[in-house]
């Protein structure tokens, strides 16, 4: 079954809040307009001295928001301290987030890309690869994985992995009901030319539709399909 | 759609007559049965002075035969020349493939990998591309690479591209018609422990589905996938 | 010293009339406002029966009337046949830049990307990088490969090489004018959502340019850097 | 002097107990018959909570008599945390790793592949390599890296390091008494079609095999070979 | 503006004492005297039990006899714990090496190659990234990194990031002070043919010289270049 | 058996004359002192107008003077045209050198590196592999990629395929007769800093054995080794 035809529920991981919007955004309106269930994890949560409780609970409040313009049936805050995700025992993360894959039991995972800057990105793009093994007749038929305005073009060039997609989704008819739930977001939105703003976010979706010609798309890495 | 419930054409390229059975048997097999219109384009023809008519006539019909055991709805020969391609001018090559492409108009195009060993199969590879690029509303949304045995294993490792499969599909009950579907080719199969034997067949099979905890499975890397 | 403040010859190599400003239209407009003499080499010429003469005469025009545009010093057809690049003995196509080389002398050379689909793209670059060989004392200093929309996107994803970009320069002053040189080329250009339509252009500028966060830039793979 | 006419001890690091069988089970017993005095080290030892002190020892017990069966001389337990590599200080895996290559002093070092799901497994790799660094003129003349099923194939193709086997030992001989050294590791292995089945590691044998024209291969990566 | 006609400030990042010299010492040279001010930031201090205070203590004035001779402006010691960088809190270590970069205000950073075998030279140059990322206006233009015998050559070739330089710096005229300041590292220095030895540093020099026709070189990996 | 105690045929190819002493020189000599029978196929010869005669016949003279230097017990001249190669049928180029592996039926096969900057050595490294193949029992067990200087270092890093070697021998011992050899290339030789010159190439050497403690080396990739 297609990814759009798949009525089984969607697990979106996302590091901190706001990158499942920026990666995952489009994709998760035409989901939810599908039918599908769509969870999304925001694995870590802001803590002090780097964060006041006031910015956690501001910036959780705005994903609330986010989602639901985006129709997102659940947000789980799984709570792992932000920035810090590799001070964590590492099967600590597997077991957080493994819980959650196997309480969702998600067709689809949405994963951030191995390759981007930040270290809280990658070591959750391996938890979830751990959590998705197919060890078992039963597990995730689709592991993708998205790209982040802000970390994904800010790594080393042919020495960190490499974003190149190869699944594109046409999001023409949701992408501003993204950017309005991008919009959402003001602690985490910056001015143009900053890549984590409303105007490097259309120019993403144009470029990445027009290579599929599309008016705007959103694309993924396959991690693992199967059929 | 999903590559299995869509019920558009598909199209299957093979440089030489076997290598659609190898790398893709068992999923035409699946695809027919789900009611597609799978189509097989045998794109050289073996001639003189390296291959006689008898020969090239010969394994034209044991292609015949092991398409039709699997279903096939048609049977393309573009007759281009066998281990020649490299000498027919590129510009033909994507015409030829190119023109198959538009007459046919297939959701899905499989083709071989463009890091096998033989030229023929780097050459179809890109002229496969060529065909499906996006330069148009419409166009064949899935484009796959497919492996084949004594082919894909046999090029150097690291220094030409790999094979690392990112898309698999279930062949658990069409295996056996797989594997009768190459027996049919007499003239191409080898004792064990060749690679283009049955028994290395098999194992890749079984092999692959391990990777996927399925029976058998057939392996393939995504090339463009679109939704 | 510095891409924009050297003062030597520049020499963009386009395998078809567009490419070079697709690709390097902002930077040639900065270069040349800043002094450089910007050389632009269109390798190849349409050739009947693909192209009728006025087609090939026709895109000459608009090339010629871009490159005015942009301030091109001098605009040089090298005449080997469109799309047949891979028919021409490699020796001869190494003859033709390599010629060209010597006498432009250029300090920086703007190659097509070796990982475009398009055959053409990738014998230029080949070609050039025979050209620009450090076997002597003196060569061209900087190495640059450059993306062009319709090719760099349409290949395969990490079978192919991949356009990482490691060397950004900013556009935002001269993105205007490359967006008018473009339009000059009625019979390149399409409409969007194709990726060589404006609106793909201008997004393509805005990404590459937030990536540094400036209002526009385009990007380039270093190929040989030698201070 | 050749892998396997070399008397020299080697040296088979596995981060669990099982990998060492599962990767080079074949060739360990064909390098005991040859006369090499083959030495196993399990790096990890399962602890409460995740693993009952009655599991830890079952697997142990299992691994000596898998180890008896195929000749190996002496298995080392270095008692660091299953599942808790990356919590242990990077150093002290490097102490304890770098001690017993000092130790045995083995002319060949097979290590777990870097590219492997578990991050235990990558941990090992590097501090393998660092404890055989060639900084004085005696230290390991062969270092390679092997296969696990159930790890190697579940990482994330074109994203994390390839596995591309560019070294066969032929296992026709022993390949026997490699599946029954692995079936005596009851707690580990699973049912097909499971990757750590026996079915699955026969079918990886035969698919190695078949690739060098024998029935049945272990296959490796070539780190560093020094002649 | 080109690295060495750029005057503004010079981060070198070293992990441990000495890697700047072997990388960036001849391009330290010449940028001290182009008029530049290059700043040296050695991250890390050696303490008990690993290295006794005189052992730090020796190494210390090691390298402040070796920067006075290059020329060098200043030097930072970051004093975190040497060897052991994987133990300390990733955003400490950003924190750290980002603090700097924000009092120096670098135009060019050079920091170590990710793909050294060295945990702590991985580990710096991520945060160096961090450091360097292009969130607002202004940041460094330049991020290089570079190569350091005894740590590049020694990790795995294929399965780790590759060193393959695309920006050489004529150090012809610098060589014979690069040596004489390595020379003044008694305590790191090792006879030949260790790779950390004078003759090892000038055949190095040489060839990556010739690579580019000059007497000498140093080469490096041109991670972002912004113009 | 190891690539140095193997008494079997050894078969170097080389795209031109000297291309083999330059990767392979003092490996030939270290073999043929070991017994070992060498065999040396120069593939293509120079042709009018490209080259005259006399140079044809002088470089000629040249390597068998080098060969004798170095032990070689054969030099095998294929005659194809130089710099052409690419318009050579594919398939002529496989023939010739298939039918000199078949004849010479070497245990160990060198070829030219694939990503080597002249297409010539591109060819030749694939034929050598077609020729190579483990389709039967019998074949080379050893397939190893050589680097030669003024070809490998200036194709395009991260584009191409790159030189990482994983297989080294110690030439401690036959360094000198292996630049006496390429000195006797008088038509070959350039003054340094060329990279094809004495000092360049005696510097690769320190540099290959300074990264595994040997006073010089070669270096190889590991295509296939079969045990």
């Amino acid at each position: 079954m297609g990814l759009l035809d798949d009525k089984g529920p969607v697990l979106v991981l996302a590091p901190h809040p706001d990158d499942e919007v920026l990666g995952v955004g489009g994709t998760m309106a035409r989901l939810a307009e599908a039918g599908a269930e769509v969870h999304v994890a925001i694995v870590t949560t802001g803590r002090a001295p780097r964060f006041s409780p006031e910015q956690a609970q501001g910036v959780r409040a705005e994903a609330e928001a986010a989602h639901r313009a985006l129709g997102v049936a659940q947000t789980h805050f799984l709570d792992c301290p932000a920035a810090e995700l590799g001070e964590m025992a590492h099967a600590d993360l597997n077991a957080a987030i493994g819980g959650l894959v196997r309480a969702v039991d998600p067709v689809t995972v949405f994963a951030p890309h191995p390759g981007d800057i930040h270290l809280d990105h990658q070591l959750c793009f391996l938890s979830a690869l751990v959590a998705a093994r197919p060890h078992q007749h039963h597990y995730p038929r689709r592991v993708l994985a998205y790209e982040t305005l802000s970390e994904t073009n800010w790594n080393a060039p042919y020495l960190t992995p490499a974003f190149l997609p190869n699944l594109f989704v046409d999001i023409s008819a949701t992408l501003d009901r993204k950017l309005d739930a991008f919009a959402l977001f003001a602690s985490q939105q910056r001015e143009p030319p900053h890549e984590r703003s409303v105007a490097a976010l259309r120019a993403l979706a144009t470029l990445r539709g027009a290579t599929v010609h599309r008016a705007a798309a959103e694309a993924f890495v396959a991690i693992r399909l199967v059929e």
